[in-house]
């Protein structure tokens, strides 16, 4: 069973997490024509968020792994598909979307062993290993790059195997992002993502233009927004979607292989979008109509703002990979990846309330921070907790999400 | 005329500045049977130099530019004749102890527009281009990252040259010791690395065993030091040297070439140091015994710290790349480098005190600040400061630097 690590933290991690925040928004955000707040300044915000969230990282970071975990087998079973490169060739194997945490790590671990194994099991020895971490430039490779072990190279499978605190693999950082070309061509055997690729590389300009039939007069999210609206979020994903497809087409070599988890939906329509619409469309939403009201932010500031996340259904995502035409899909399912508010006590509303905020919080707050000031964000969240611990049970009991889990071979 | 652009600083940099000390010596420092201080405190020190060093960053790192700019025609001479690869093969520079600064992009992006230039020359389009900025996992890649210009490709080559404020290669990051394996094998065709490899891997164990013949009582550098310390010293260089040549040459493709520079001495004897025996050997040397007849540190202490710099004569060199047998010497010349203390009144003997001390501290402050602590370090260097103010008139005349500009291709 999969959960939606990255989009939501649990109660006992009460800061903004900067590494919850996929920084392919912010590049989006910057780099639209739509830019909310001068680029160095959202950098800044975007980075001091980082620093306070030392602390609660590491236990963020363990939830995460168990996350990882839960789906090693789902990732094993792709891994076993793949046709095994020479052992003369050097296996190169990024992540995308990376963050700076040890799940990247651990997950190019296990991608590694996996095909060491593989060659050792048709008696080879292993190839030269090469792993490249990529997120965009703000995120802190600093971090990453002290976690990651010592190289140990040219050892046995055995001891390769054995070395749980080295890594037998060739490291490097790739500043960018992953809607845009990052490797050179036919460079990589296998990519991994996990949890980012329902992070637009932008909100929707006409989302936001007054002029526009897709204007999201009112709201901040895609949820519960027009038809109009919706057709623009599902445009922007799409051709989002077409974008990383067609630069990892080109990045990938012969034979190479990706696997992808991203939030997804069950609903056909998008205005629907389940789990996130209920984060995103609705206390969070009346929390942002509350501060309007209370005249301390103007209805255009609030309908400036959106969301710039969507959760795809199965359908949406095969139509691109089919209109790209470069790859197979071997396998796309959609899985049920439960509640992200895991509390101590689910019959403490006040708990429960708090748990969501900060969840909501965790993957937005760096941008309602951008677009209002930390001070009215503040309060935001303060209305956001007081609306969800009034309706503490029915959150409990309603907010479930669902991932989009995809693997797709070059054809 | 080359000068010692990272081993010293100006007086307009008052603070000890973190670019400026190489990280390998800090990872050495860890590494080696003889350390110091917990890994984890120095690294902590190390980053915090690094984030004081803010505002003085950027005078710095344009003095640096300065300083590479002074050698571009030495390197471009040396990228004439490299052998042109095929334009259908990805073209991959890297930089080895790359520091944080835009002067590792400015020349990396100088070797590959000239490149891109010779492919035009014999009418071909560019191939693909990589660069890979390599330093210890200490160093401040998020700050290089972040400087890093957006990629261009698919450009043609006038647009590629025109366009300043764009890349026209794939980067990476990659961490780790360039006294190790950091890349696959065959993959670079040209690596660059400048004012590092005087930086040892650590400090020689046996100089600071007071059981050795090599022990190097009451002094903190090699200059003016034991013939059996200056051996030992020698034998680190010439350790650490093999090490990297025998890495570097698994790692170049055929044909492939390194451009090196760094602090070399004109003496035969490496007990005469030359400009950094009159930096570390001198006055340096006796701010330190004044601490001791302060009472304020033990011999012991003093004669437990070393400065990890070798600058090593040609032959020194010479010896180490004929053993190693991988690599054709195309140049090897001594440069001349100046006075690395640029004060804005030489006749002001307080400015040249002060910039003797800023320059000393910004190389070796965070090995100080880890030996004695930061108040002793404060003191140390004040000490310091005075003694080279009351030699100001001497220093300004025989403060001279001398670099080993090197230019090796695999044979």
């Amino acid at each position: 069973m999969l959960t939606s690590s990255c989009l939501f933290s649990n109660s006992q991690n009460p800061n903004p997490e900067r590494e919850k925040v996929h920084p392919n928004t912010i590049m989006a955000t910057i780099q639209g024509d739509n830019v909310v707040v001068p680029q160095m300044k959202l950098e800044r915000l975007f980075c001091m968020k980082g620093g306070k969230g030392e602390t609660s990282y590491a236990n963020n970071s363990q939830a995460q792994a168990r996350h990882a975990r839960s789906m090693l087998h789902l990732l094993e079973g792709v891994l076993d598909n793949i046709t095994l490169p020479s052992p003369d060739e050097l296996f190169t194997v990024s992540d995308l979307g990376c963050s700076s945490g040890e799940n990247t790590l651990f997950i190019v671990d296990v991608i590694i062993k996996h095909f060491a194994k593989r060659y050792e099991a048709i008696g080879c020895g292993p190839p030269e290993f090469q792993a490249f971490f990529s997120d965009l430039p703000s995120n802190d490779f600093n971090t990453l790059f002290q976690l990651l072990p010592p190289l140990a190279i040219k050892i046995s499978l055995e001891e390769c195997l054995a070395a749980e605190g080295r890594r037998s693999y060739y490291a490097g950082g790739v500043p960018g992002s992953f809607y845009r070309r990052l490797f050179p061509a036919k460079s990589i055997n296998v990519f991994h993502s996990a949890f980012s690729l329902h992070w637009l590389s932008q909100v929707p300009e006409s989302v936001t233009d007054s002029k526009s039939s897709a204007y999201n007069k009112g709201r901040v999210f895609i949820h519960g927004a027009s038809e109009c609206t919706a057709n623009a979020y599902k445009q922007q994903f799409q051709m989002d979607l077409a974008a990383f497809l067609r630069s990892r087409s080109i990045e990938l070599k012969a034979g190479g292989s990706m696997f992808l988890v991203f939030l997804g939906r069950t609903s056909v329509d998008p205005t629907d979008q389940g789990g996130p619409g209920l984060l995103f469309g609705t206390h969070f939403q009346e929390a942002w109509n509350d501060l309007v009201q209370k005249g301390l932010v103007d209805g255009e500031k609030r309908d400036s703002f959106n969301i710039p996340v969507y959760a795809a259904s199965l359908q949406d995502f095969k139509e691109v990979v089919e209109a790209d035409g470069s790859f197979t899909i071997n396998k796309l399912e959609m899985f049920r990846g439960g509640s992200p508010l895991i509390v101590s006590r689910p019959d403490d509303a006040k708990e429960v309330g708090r748990a969501l905020a900060n969840s909501c919080r965790t993957v937005s707050g760096v941008l309602v921070d951008a677009q209002i000031g930390e001070e009215l964000s503040n309060e935001l969240f303060a209305l956001l907790e007081r609306r969800a611990t009034s309706h503490a049970a029915e959150l409990l009991e309603q907010l479930q999400f669902y991932h989009i889990v995809a693997s797709l071979s070059l054809t």
